[in-house]
């Protein structure tokens, strides 16, 4: 049984697009994982197959009938489909490196991708659906966000990542930022490598690449160094 | 003269995916940006176009090189081009609304996809780039980042959104989270629209959706709201 994606949008077309390529295009074909992108205006009311109306209590910009909605959720997920059904908003918790893990170590996702001001609260209710936010930005729609979320999942999938690409996971597991990465030629530009590096000795390496985590944490995420001394009391109380 | 968005990649058939489509895509049709994709292999060394190396140190993955990189950059930005040039990294700041509306005023922006454990420290540092994260979890490469970001811009390209599209802005800028939405039926599975939406007092109305916005962000974002509780503070005093 392959990981299982099902994207509700108003644009099908955007799917696969970018994960189609390279990593997660590869093991599409393989059929490590497998992406359905199912239009939302096949379920649309009348002869224009409508979406949206404006909003109760006035305001800018359309939302999208709640209806529609879960008539496009109820032909996408049969009976005991165990999938979670994830929204992309901004209203909801960040997406992170926990749950892209979970969700990678579960059956698939479904994923609804909103447009214009978002989706009719009582369908989200009624669904009891996880709401996930990319950011503290604004999209033209949730399809960028899902591309964003699937590509985080697929790439643990087992047999999909290489060597080249299984690295990167460590340091985000420490809850620090990554440190400087260094390759040939050994000096460049009058610039050489921090001679650690070239030393041969692990241990140094190793401490010289956790002070360099630990200082560019502390310096470009205070949010994310407090959360790390926040654990780290923990761990030693 | 019409934004400029460059990315160098390794994988240029990754652009313009999804931003083909819908708003940004119209957009690139009616020549508002242009959008251009830089295969950085063109710059690799030797006869199999080498990008990449092993990593000074030791460890898993392999690092872009230094010179490899530069080159691409060198082509892409003539001398005085005055886009900023941005590599995407969890290293990163975490992209946000306020850059993405200093991004969109400018006039455009070069973005350096890394792929595998990412891109020698010393170009990062000949180039100054700007390094942006999207959030704290780890993707195959920096596309996925460089769409998103570049569909947060271009919304706001002036000509971009239409009046179904152009509310979302406000509610962002307050530093809250939005307020949930209602549309047509008025009641839907059991479930009634809040009374005051329909009561035609506009005072009201936003004095309900300022307690959504409220009570949301304290409690999904506590993050958000305490840094909300820190600027009406220092608004206050």
């Amino acid at each position: 049984m392959s990981w299982h994606a099902t994207c509700l949008t108003l644009f099908p077309g955007m799917f696969p697009g970018p994960l189609g390529e390279s990593l997660a295009g590869r093991a599409l074909r393989d059929r490590i994982w497998r992406l359905e992108a199912r239009d939302i205006r096949t379920h649309g009311l009348g002869r224009h197959r409508t979406v949206d109306d404006t909003p109760f209590g006035g305001g800018a910009g359309m939302v999208m009938r709640p209806d529609v909605v879960d008539a496009a959720i109820a032909e996408a997920m049969p009976e005991g489909d165990a999938r979670p059904l994830i929204y992309l908003t901004p209203r909801g918790r960040l997406l992170d490196q926990p749950l892209v893990r979970e969700l990678s170590a579960g059956p698939g996702v479904v994923l609804l991708c909103g447009r214009y001001e978002g989706v009719d609260q009582r369908v989200i209710e009624h669904r009891a659906m996880q709401e996930v936010s990319l950011g503290d930005f604004v999209l033209s729609g949730g399809e960028m966000a899902a591309l964003t979320l699937l590509d985080a999942c697929v790439r643990l999938l087992p047999g999909v990542m290489g060597a080249a690409e299984s690295g990167v996971e460590e340091s985000h597991s420490a809850g620090l930022l990554e440190y400087p990465h260094y390759t040939r030629p050994a000096e460049w530009q009058g610039r050489a490598v921090p001679p650690v590096l070239l030393s041969g000795h692990h241990a140094e390496v190793a401490r010289w690449r956790r002070g360099e985590m630990e200082a560019a944490t502390r310096e470009r995420r205070p949010d994310l160094w407090t959360r790390h001394l926040v654990a780290r009391e923990g761990a030693a109380a």
